[in-house]
Parts: C-alpha cells; sequence; structure tokens
C-alpha cells in the first residue's frame, strides 16, 4: 500500500451521533414540500391518459376562467433542446433525451406523460383547473414489452432513431437506441477449452428506486430573473446546472438550495418538476411550489430498467474460467438513459478472465424513461452472471467461495472494460464470507443457501469544500451534497480526524449552489470520497494556517511548530524576546496553543480562519461486495422467507462504520425486494396497474430478519484516508444471492425476478411435474 | 502615492444598477420581522414603569394561567456577567455594562427598561400576558439631567461606580464614569501667545439614530442547543459572538443570518432582543419571535448621548492657531458607552496646533444606555470645535476657508490623539469648496451661511469573502457584512475590476455566520475597505488560478499568461504539441480563453474555481467632510428653512459614486435634523414624552433642499484600491454648519441645540432686546 494513505485515526472510524438526528426524529427537519413562500402557488399536471399519442392541442381557455388560476405551461414554453449534450451530467446525455421527460413535446410518450401544467392559488384549485384543460390527441400505437420493441413491424418510438455502438450504423430506424460490444481475448477458443460450459437467461423486472419521499420543490423569480429553487434532490447544482439547459435561464441566475431528503438511490439525479416550477414561477412573478404523488412518482419519475440476460461460462473441471459471454438486453423507457453502459462493462468484473465477450442493447418503450438506481445497470448483469457462476461451481462440484477466490480479480489484472485494478479488498472479502460463522452455519430443513458477490466501480467528480472557523474554535464545514447516507457526519468525521478535535465541535452544513464551490451531486458513492477529500485538503490548509499563527505567536519558524492533537506545539524553545502579544489566552509557558485558543486570537493574528478547497478527483477505486443469503420457501403459497442474510464488504476505509452498515443494509434490503417482489405491472393500454405502496411491494422490517454485516478495509492506495465509496454496491449482489438461495430451497430454477408467490408456486408445479 | 495603489480602473467608480434594489421596490426584500417559522411564538416584554427601583419580586403565575402562554424570562436566565470584557466589541466594553440593558438585573435602571418577558402563541396574547405580570418595585430616585448627576447629592446609579481616567483614582463613587484627558505642547503658553481667544460653551441633545425598521428577530432551537437567529442587524457575527456571551451559549453553536436591514447607523452594532429570542427558544422549544415597538425603540433601545462642550481657541492675529482646549461632558445613559473615547480625540483633528487639551467626561443617568450613531462622539466635539473655530474667524476677519487652509492638517502633521496622518484630501475638500459655486453665491435677504469641516478616523477590522465561480462564469461573491450602505453593490465592483468582466455577471450575498468567515460588522465605515480588501484578495487568488488554467491547457508557463479584460492572454504561441484538450470552447487558434470558457471547462482542468480571503486589515485612513449650509429663519414663527447645502467629501476612491452621494446626503440630513428638531425630552418622572416620529421631528424629504455633493478622491495609500470609507464622517460637519448659519441668519448666538423654534424665538427676542 502506498505510504502516503493514512491509516492511524483517532476519530474516523468511530461511530458518533448523526448531526442530522435530532432534527429528523423530532421532526424538526425540513423536507422538498415543507417550505412554504408567501403569495404561493401551487402546481398541478396535465398528463396523458394514453401510452402514445400526438398532441394535437392543449386548451387552457376553461381552465383560466376558474378565478385563482394565475399561469399555464407546456412543452413550448421550454426552448428547443436541439442535438446538444447535457452539460455536467454524470453520463453522456441528450439533451433532446432530457427535455421531453419534463414535459411532452408534440408527443406523449408514455401514460401519465406530463403534458401541460397550470398554477392556482391553491393545490385542490389546481387540480381543479388541471382537469379542464382540453388536450386534442391522436391516439398511436403502443409498445411496452422491450422484446416486442424490437419486432420488426414495432411501433416506432422516435421515427429518426439510429441505433448507436453499431459500425457501420445501421441505415433503418428502430427502437434499438444502443447495441454496443466489448470483447477481449479469444471468447470462442475459451468456449472450446472448457471442460463445463453454464448457459442461461435472467430476467430481472422494471422497479422504481421507491424513496419514501416523493419529488417536490418551490421556485420562485425576481423582476431580474433569478430563480431561486428549493427542492429534494441529490444535487443542487445538478438541478442548477439541468434546469439551466432545460430553461434557459443562465445557471448563474439560479440558486438552488436541497432540502433534507427523504431518500433519492440515483432517482433525484435528474430534474423533474424543477424547471416547471421555475418556469411558471417567472410567468407568474410568484412563488409555484410542485409536489408529486405517490401515484406520479411510480407512473412518470425515474424507474429502473428491467433487463433480460443471456450469459454462457465456460471452466475448466479445476474452476479455472475460460470464456465469459454475457448479452444483455435493457428497456429504457421512451428516452435513452444510458444505464446499458455499466450494465455491460461491469458484469463480470469479479473474475479474472481472459476471454470475454459482453454485449449490451437498449430498447425504448412507451413507458417512463428510467434513471439511476444505486449502482446503475450493474445489479442486472451481475444477477446472470452470479446465479450462472453459481450454477458452474455446483455442476462443477466446488464451493461458490473456493470458486471464486480461484478466479478473483486482484490488483493488476485488467478487466474488459480496460482500467486495471489497483490494491482491492475483494479477496478478502471472500475469505470472510468462507470463514463468517453464517456459511459455516448448518441450513435448517427447507432452507436453501446462496452466495454472490459483485463489483462496483465508484466514481470521482468534482467538489468543493469551505471550512470556516468561528471564534469559539467551532468549525463549521460546508459542501454542496446533500445528506443521503451520512455524508455530513462523514465530513465532520474527516474534519475532526485533520484538526484532532473532537467531531461534536465540527458542525457540518449542506449549502446552496450561491455559497460553497461547486460539486457535483451525491450519488456514484462519491461524496465521502470526492466531497470529503476536498474537506480534508480545506482541513490541511488551516491546520497549515493555524501552525503559521502559532509560530508568528512565538517568534519561531512554521517547522519548528507541530499540529498535535488539536494544538500547535512548538518542538523549540524559540526566542521568548519576539513573542508577539496574541491575548491573555496564550500559554507562553509550555508552548502550546489550542485550535481553540489560536480561533481565539486569531484577530489578532492575522484575521479570521477560513479555508476552501475544490477538486476534480481522479482517484475513486472499486467496491466489492459479497451476500450470504439463506431462504426458506412455503411450498403451498409461495411466500419466500429470507432467514438470514449477511453482508460482506470491502469498503476502503470505514469513516463512519455505522452508516457503512447502514448502506449496506439499505442495499440488501432493496436487493431482496427487486427479488422477491418489486416489479412494474403494465395493462394492455400501457398503463402502469400498480403505482403505490399498497401493490408495489416492497419489503418491510417485517418482512426481514436482521441483515448481519462485516465491513473489509482495503485502503483505497489512492486516497490520502484510504477512501473507496460504499453506497452503490450493496444492491449488486442480493438478486442472485436470493435467486439462487430460493431455488435450492424450492427445488427450481426460476430466473425470471420477481420470485413472487405465483410465479414460485408456478415453478414449483413445474418441477414437482 | 504609493505605485501599488491602482488608479486605472474600468467598473469601481460606475454607477451600475443597485444589486437590492428590485426587492426592495417590489417588496420582496426580507426584513427583521418578515420571517415566521411553524410553530412560532411571539415575545412581549414586560418593562420598568419607574425610571429608577428596585425589582423585588417577579410573578407570572397570572399570566401563565393564560392558555397559550408558554415561556417568560427575567434577567435571571442570563449568566452572571461578572467582570469579563466584551470580546469582539468594536470598543472596550465591559459585559456587566452590557447584560443589564438585554434584561434588568435587579434594578429597573430608567424608564421602559425590560424586566421580564412572555412568550405565548400570538402577539396579542403575549401582550395581555405581559400585562398580568406582577412585579413589585421599591422605587429609587432618579437622575435624568446629567449635571444634576455630578451633583455631590445625585443619586447614584451605580453604588460601587469609580470614575475611571483618573491618577490617582477617586475613593468615594459617583456618576461620573469615566474622565479622561489627552494633552500635547503647552496650552497656558500657547493662550499666552495668542491674539484672539474665543471661549464658548455649546450643548447637542440626545437623539435616536432613527432607523426605520425597528429592531426584530426570531431564534429557533434544536434539542442539542443549536439556535438559529434570524434578524435585523449590522453584523451577524456580533450578534452571533455577543449572544453567546450573554446567554453562555457558545457561539460555535448559534447561527445568525442577516435580513434586509431598514436602516442601522451604528444603533443595530450591539443587541437588544436577540439574547431574549434565543433564550425563550430554548425553554420553550419553539421559534420565538421578537418585533419592538416605534416605542420601545425610542424608550430602550440606543439613543445618542447629550453633550456639553465647553471650547477655548485661541489664534494669532494672521489666523494661526495656538491653542485648543475642549472640555465635553457627555451623557451615557445608565451604562458606560464608551463614545467619549472619540469625542475627546477627534474634536480637533482637522487641525494644526502644537498646543491641545481634550478631557472627557462621561456621566451616568437613568436614561436607557446611549449607542453608537454615526462617527460615534465625534459630531459632538466637532460641533463645538467648528462654531468656535467660525467665530475666531470672523473675530479675526479672515474668511472661514482660508482660516482652515492655513491652519489644515497634512501629511505627517500628528494630531493630539498620536497617529500621524497619511496622505489626506482635506486641504484639497477646502479648495473645492472655496471654488465651489454655493461658497461664491451671494446670500439672500435674511440668509446665513455657514460652513463646518470634520474629521473621522474610519476602522478596519477582520473581514472575509468567499468567491464561488458558477460553471457559465457567474460570479458568487459573499460576505458576511449586512448591507446598509451599498455594501453589495461595492463588493460585486471589486470583483468585477479584479475579474475584468461586467458587474452583473457577479451576484454578491450577505451570507450567514456558517457559511462565511468572519466578519466584524457594517459599521465604521470599514465594509468597503476591509471587506472589500477580502474579495479583492480572494478574486486575485482566482485569477491566478485561471492564468495556471489557461497556462496547462497552453502547455505554457504561468508567466506567458496574462488576465486582460476579462481573459487569459497568451503572450507567446507556446508549444502546440502540448495543448491539453479542454473541449470545444478552447479557442486555440488565438490563445484567448474567457473566464466563461476557463469556468465551463474548470471540470477538465482541475475542479470547481473557489476561493476565500480572510484579513485583519490594518490600512484604513481617515475621512475629511465639509459642509456648507444657508439658512434663513422665520423671524415670526422661529421655523429654519436649510435654502442650500452642499457637502464635500474626501472619500478616497469611490468604489459606486452614487452610493458615496447617498452617505453624503444621508449624514447631512441626519445631522441637520439633529441640529433642528430632534432632541429626547424626558418629564419630572424620567418618562420620554416624545416616542414617536409626530412627537421626536425628523426632517422629511419636504423640508430640505437637494443636498449637493462632490466627491474628493485622496486614493488612501495603504489600500490597493485606494479606499477609505465613507459612511460615518457626512454626520459630523452638519450641526455646526447649520448653527453658524441659523445664528447669522438670527442675527442670534444660540449654541444650545437643537435649535427649535421656541428656542429660536427666544433667542431672536434675547437678541433684540
Amino acid at each position: 500500500m502506498n505510504d502516503s494513505v493514512k491509516t492511524d485515526f483517532k476519530y474516523v472510524g468511530t461511530r458518533p451521533v448523526r448531526p442530522d438526528g435530532p432534527d429528523k426524529v423530532t421532526g424538526r427537519a425540513k423536507y422538498g414540500a415543507d417550505l412554504n413562500l408567501p403569495g404561493m402557488l401551487h402546481a398541478h399536471y396535465v398528463r396523458s391518459p394514453y401510452a402514445h399519442a400526438v398532441i394535437k392541442s392543449i386548451d387552457f381557455s376553461e381552465a383560466l376562467k376558474l378565478p385563482g388560476v394565475i399561469a399555464t405551461m407546456t412543452g413550448e414554453d421550454l426552448p428547443e433542446p436541439g442535438d446538444k449534450l447535457m452539460q455536467g451530467a454524470e453520463i453522456e446525455m441528450k439533451l433532446s433525451d432530457m427535455a421531453p421527460v419534463v414535459m411532452a413535446r408534440g408527443r406523449a410518450m408514455f401514460h401519465g406523460h406530463p403534458v401541460a401544467a397550470v398554477a392556482a392559488t391553491s393545490a385542490s384549485l389546481a387540480a381543479e383547473a388541471a382537469a379542464l384543460v382540453r388536450v386534442e390527441y391522436e391516439v398511436l400505437p403502443h409498445v411496452i414489452d422491450m422484446h416486442a420493441a424490437l419486432e420488426d413491424d414495432a411501433p416506432l418510438l422516435h421515427a429518426d432513431l439510429i441505433t448507436t455502438g453499431l459500425d457501420p450504423a445501421p441505415t433503418v430506424p428502430s427502437n434499438l437506441s444502443v447495441d454496443l460490444a466489448l470483447e477481449m481475448g479469444d471468447v470462442d477458443l475459451g468456449f472450446a477449452d472448457a471442460d463445463v460450459v453454464v448457459e442461461r437467461t435472467y430476467s430481472v423486472p422494471m422497479c422504481h428506486q421507491g424513496y419514501i419521499e416523493p419529488h417536490a420543490a418551490i421556485a420562485s423569480a425576481d423582476e431580474t430573473g433569478r430563480v431561486e429553487i428549493w427542492c429534494c434532490t441529490q444535487g443542487p447544482f445538478m438541478v442548477r446546472n439541468f434546469t439551466s439547459q432545460l430553461t434557459g435561464i443562465e445557471p448563474g441566475k439560479i440558486k438552488v438550495t436541497a432540502s433534507e431528503i427523504g431518500g433519492g438511490f440515483g432517482g433525484k439525479t435528474t430534474v423533474y418538476i424543477e424547471p416547471v416550477a421555475a418556469v411558471l414561477a417567472l410567468k407568474s412573478g410568484r412563488p409555484v411550489k410542485v409536489v408529486l404523488s405517490r401515484e406520479e412518482v411510480f407512473r412518470a419519475t425515474g424507474p429502473v430498467s428491467c433487463s433480460e440476460t443471456r450469459v454462457r461460462i465456460g471452466a475448466k473441471k479445476d474452476g479455472t474460467l475460460t470464456a465469459i459471454d454475457i448479452d444483455i438486453v435493457m428497456d429504457s423507457g421512451c428516452y435513452s438513459s444510458s444505464s446499458i453502459m455499466p450494465a455491460t462493462m461491469f458484469g463480470a468484473a469479479c473474475y479474472r478472465c481472459e476471454n470475454q465477450r459482453s454485449r449490451g442493447r437498449e430498447v425504448l418503450t412507451n413507458k417512463p424513461r428510467v434513471w439511476a438506481y444505486r449502482a446503475p445497470g450493474a445489479p442486472q448483469s451481475i444477477m446472470a452472471v452470479e446465479c450462472a457462476v453459481n450454477e458452474l461451481a455446483e455442476e462443477l462440484g466446488i464451493d461458490p467461495v473456493d470458486f471464486r477466490l480461484h478466479n478473483a480479480v486482484e490488483e493488476g489484472d485488467i478487466p474488459v472494460f480496460g482500467l486495471p485494478f489497483q490494491a482491492i479488498g475483494y479477496k478478502k472479502a471472500l475469505q470472510a464470507a468462507k470463514e463468517h460463522p453464517h456459511y459455516q452455519a448448518p441450513l435448517g430443513p427447507g432452507q436453501g443457501r446462496g452466495l454472490a458477490s459483485a463489483f462496483w466501480i465508484n466514481s470521482g467528480q468534482q467538489s468543493s469544500a469551505t471550512i470556516n472557523i468561528a471564534l469559539d474554535g467551532a468549525i463549521n464545514v460546508l459542501t454542496g451534497n446533500p445528506d443521503i447516507g451520512g455524508s455530513r457526519a462523514s465530513m465532520a468525521l474527516l474534519a475532526a480526524e485533520v484538526f484532532g478535535v473532537p467531531v461534536e465541535t465540527v458542525h457540518p452544513t449542506v449549502a446552496d449552489t450561491d455559497s460553497v464551490g461547486y460539486c457535483d451531486g451525491t450519488g456514484g458513492s462519491r461524496t465521502t470520497l470526492a466531497t470529503g477529500g476536498a474537506v480534508i485538503q480545506a482541513a490541511e490548509k488551516l491546520v497549515l494556517e493555524l501552525r503559521h499563527r502559532a509560530a508568528a505567536i512565538w517568534g519561531v519558524d512554521l517547522d519548528e511548530v507541530e499540529w498535535v492533537d488539536g494544538k500547535a506545539v512548538a518542538r523549540t524553545t524559540g526566542d521568548l524576546e519576539n513573542l508577539m502579544d496574541a491575548g491573555a489566552a496564550v500559554q507562553l509557558e509550555n508552548r502550546e496553543m489550542s485550535l481553540v485558543e489560536l480561533a481565539e486570537t486569531s484577530g489578532a493574528t492575522g484575521g479570521p480562519l477560513s479555508a476552501v478547497a475544490s477538486l476534480h478527483a481522479h482517484n475513486s477505486a472499486p467496491a466489492f461486495a459479497i451476500n450470504i443469503c439463506d431462504a426458506a420457501v412455503d411450498r403451498e403459497t409461495g411466500k419466500v422467507d429470507i432467514t438470514r442474510f449477511t453482508c460482506i464488504q470491502d469498503a476502503g476505509k470505514a469513516v463512519h462504520p455505522a452508516y457503512v452498515e447502514g448502506q449496506m443494509q439499505g442495499g440488501a434490503v432493496q436487493g431482496i425486494g427487486w427479488a422477491l417482489n418489486e416489479e412494474y405491472l403494465y395493462d394492455e393500454n400501457g398503463v402502469l396497474e400498480n403505482p403505490g405502496f399498497l401493490d408495489y411491494r416492497m419489503p418491510v422490517a417485517s418482512d426481514l430478519p436482521m441483515i448481519d454485516t462485516v465491513i473489509i478495509e482495503e485502503p483505497n492506495p489512492l486516497h490520502p484516508y484510504g477512501i473507496r465509496g460504499v453506497g452503490e454496491v450493496p444492491i449488486c449482489p442480493p438478486m442472485p444471492a436470493v435467486a439462487t438461495a430460493v431455488n435450492r430451497a424450492a427445488g427450481t430454477a426460476l430466473y425470471d425476478l420477481p420470485l413472487s408467490p405465483p410465479k414460485l408456486l408456478a415453478a414449483i408445479d413445474r418441477a414437482v411435474e
């Protein structure tokens, strides 16, 4: 490991009370819908009743007759998006694939697609007015199933869509938006070398991120065109940036303040309602609030791609992998979303195998455009590879952990996506799995056990931090990253570590876009690594400044002053004659000054203590996770009970282990839900049939055992504190771990998720037949 | 002049539209009382009905019987202040002189003194509850007049008060809180040398700063004891700091956000209501709002010292001053306030005179403690010196401008307070006065003309600024200084100047105390100089960073990249092979990149663009001002009409000249009001008789002519942009200019301000007799 990576920590790695806790448990925390402004209007959408239709006209005249209906909006109020690429998007994304998600342009592409909006003096009046808006449609044929969408006679989503990723490019438009392939080695030769080959197709349903808090925003505008937005988002700078590009308002004229956020999981890394609120605020001259209902969230915000993945894997008798071939098809809804990229790249990243091929195809259908959900794209392809690996190991009679240990990637290996691995903790995590009591424990009657591992790349991107020290030495840390998974606790711990002061002294704040340097959103498991890196740098600048101040007070050289445990300490006695008078707090005798003393006297030693740091983090490092799942199946009802579940994860340095465990547990629960019950169900008209938590079945605490966790800490050699990022990989292994456990428990081979009672019962019946 | 002082400006010195204008004219701006929070309580004070009384008991039981009365407070809820000095106060100030101003401790010291407060669910309920609080008093004898307070048998305000400033210290307590003296040369010898000596006594009444917006604050507290305060103040960091010291809450646990402010003029450089709101919020667990009425503002917030000044000035026949002797007595109300210091120091600072003596005495009376009002203390002593100089010049038959030019201080002169002058613009201002059409114009019948000059020292103190550049190159400038006189415009202009971009690109913000580095308050004419200095430094750091980015993109050395008019420009052709790809915005051909282009590509060149700067400004420089006043007196009614008024001021570099003129005009109007009508009138019970704008007569626009202005710009040689500070000195010359003009017009010798109709009529009658 790199010597410059710190390993001796005093505060990092402890579990202090979370700074946001009291506000959240007392209800004081302010979420997206909690801000109200004087004179505020409420907006309500007009949504398409058809899955696919030309919008021929929109008539607001009846709506506007209602007193109190103040402003209206259609897609025409947003500028023509053209062919530009979206600036500031984490992945390559065309503006023309973003704009009509916010509001339809000419055509409604899915049932529930926003077609217009009205703003009125109350929410009920706005709803009443929206019902009076007359939209003339010309209904078009629609396609919901992605396989059907690939048929030659399928209705075309976009008449001019030419598949990207193919060379030569096709000449005929289709609903296949992306077709890309990665290859290394000689896959055919690899399969020829194999003693055993497993080939199977795995399906994952469309699901939703399922955050508790529906999208909510309020925008206000002044007469100079400056717009302020308060909203629940994973990235206030993203909201500024996207809203600017979608509305044409200059980004410098938009100030975004992120509220507390009731979950995002990737689903709040884009905008839906913010540009609408901004446009209506500008048109009305009044603040405009938009709050989605749960039904609107389900019908028209970022669901997650369903997928079908064919996997072929070959191995020698000793378990050595010889070839991996993945072919994944993913449904992106009505516009391209690019999560096909990571799905194609990362499915087999855990395995050292010379001969690999991976093809990814993205298909468009008349459903809402999909959007990111924790490690976007990866769970779908990892589901397939891991289940196949389990089958292969079983066929070869090799323990699945031993099989993975034998083939595990390690430092220096080059995966199919081309970036060589630095030091990684995958093998340590496998070893921990093998030694874990759970893995050793005998299964109960009727139970099955599944194990799966997973890789996620994690990201870096841009971050900034500001640190201001108050006169009593209290430390204010500002970043622009909403706290979706404990970032305030992490930022406080990192600052406490650098300063050597108790973490309670540090007050972390999520600042608005005017008040702190640019930060990419909270997502991509990047915040603790990158924004934390900026906090470390800003704190280090201040420690240097504090040493300068102490050196000046004592009349000694800077290099004679060390910073130890929150104090400046002079190593030599210095020149007592050259002492500056910096007030009574200076303890000359022992030549120690604490941060508090230096802060109190800062006025006399050069002024206030503040620093900023900004960076573009190129030091991200991947995460690996392993899940062990025990499941029991009720053969009468098809109901699955997860009886034991253990997550093992290489987190790099775990800054606040309780939060890391929470991420592991949360990702596990979401993956379990996706494996067992969660799915989008459409009727023949393309109408989502289960847009609510009664019919869209997410696991609750009573459905689950306590999720056990083991943190492996292989330091990221590129980061000064060894941090990797932990938020996304936990959702990758649960689906294959659960599917393997359930199929083993039930004696089935059902690999078409979710493993819901009716499907599982049918599979049991088939297996018995 | 110092070569390092910039003199060629592109944006500084222009008059762009003020950034706060639209919000203010549309009513969108949020002042102290404009924030409401859910569950908010309203506080109401219980105030002393006596001018001096022991508080024997306070009984809230009847008040608490009213449903909705939630919390109560007395002085006992604040910690014992002890002998500590107030940290962060601009002047030396004992905590024990601050704490009982917020709420009485044991004794009510003046009529209207806060004795208790109650918080209830509505403002009317709080008022009803306050009326039910039973306070048992033991009435003590009181003293209102400061001369009476110096009598041997006067009631003692503080039984243990020993006068400071005397050596040896007195052994007997008195109401004389301060008695200090400055001396240089041999004053007696100076008077012996004089051909003419003028000796006269001048009085100035107690008045009020008269800001339009009464004090308003709202505080909320969470369960961890963190307190947030929104209030109208000149210094959010001062509020944090003072509230902390007065309540015992750690400063790091207090976040203060300054609202827009409807005037302060020094009166909002301390706290009255904020600690009360904070304590009641902590006790109730609910937000608590405190809004004073106009009557409460007059009765119990910072009025301004009345004074009596005896001046003796001697001169040779040629006008050369030989001796100046000033003896000023000022009334500080019930606690010491220290404005006696500048009154004693600065009265004759315009004059080179070897032999000077200045004695200042501060007396305590049963009135509210006085507080700062623009150039605190100076107008009172300058009134006396300037009137006497006018009499002396008249007696010698020398034009008053010539007399002043003959005796004016200039660079290198050392005044009685000991700090030698750097380059100053006083003589230039005198010359401008002499040449001004106003000074040349003949007087109308019955009119008189008065001229006066004045000095004010200006201050520096601590400031911080943060600059964040958005992706479109928009520049956010954060400081912690509320905008009381155009600081947002100034900060934007200074940043625009450094960056070389249009000022409209710069968005200035007044940030809360968590979000920006420590800033001393807006006051002391310091903000443009010191906080502006921090803005300049932060902007210069970013320009250096922008040059680094451009140099890296072009593969050239930093010193080959210049920053010209908002663009990086390469002076040499550089190495085309080493070009980095920073996107399409890079125009390689002409090797120029604008700030916008560099901002847009910043993600690829090292990350976001942010900087902070903090400083302790030791580079302040004094201001000089001259007023010419023409007045006409109605001999039937005693009414004075100011018929023409001209202000000439050395502003140093005028950053936004329209604001400088506004400061000059505003100070002139306030000085005219103080000279003619404004005064505190007490009855025999020590009750203020005119606590409202109907009876306390401030000049309105229809009372005044257009105030003409001439800005002299003698750069401050210590400041990179030559800035001095302009806000305070304008209030210093109007009183003597008006008094001289009125007495000349009326043929009177009335030097006991205000020159209100009844007093002036009586003086006219006396003059006629």
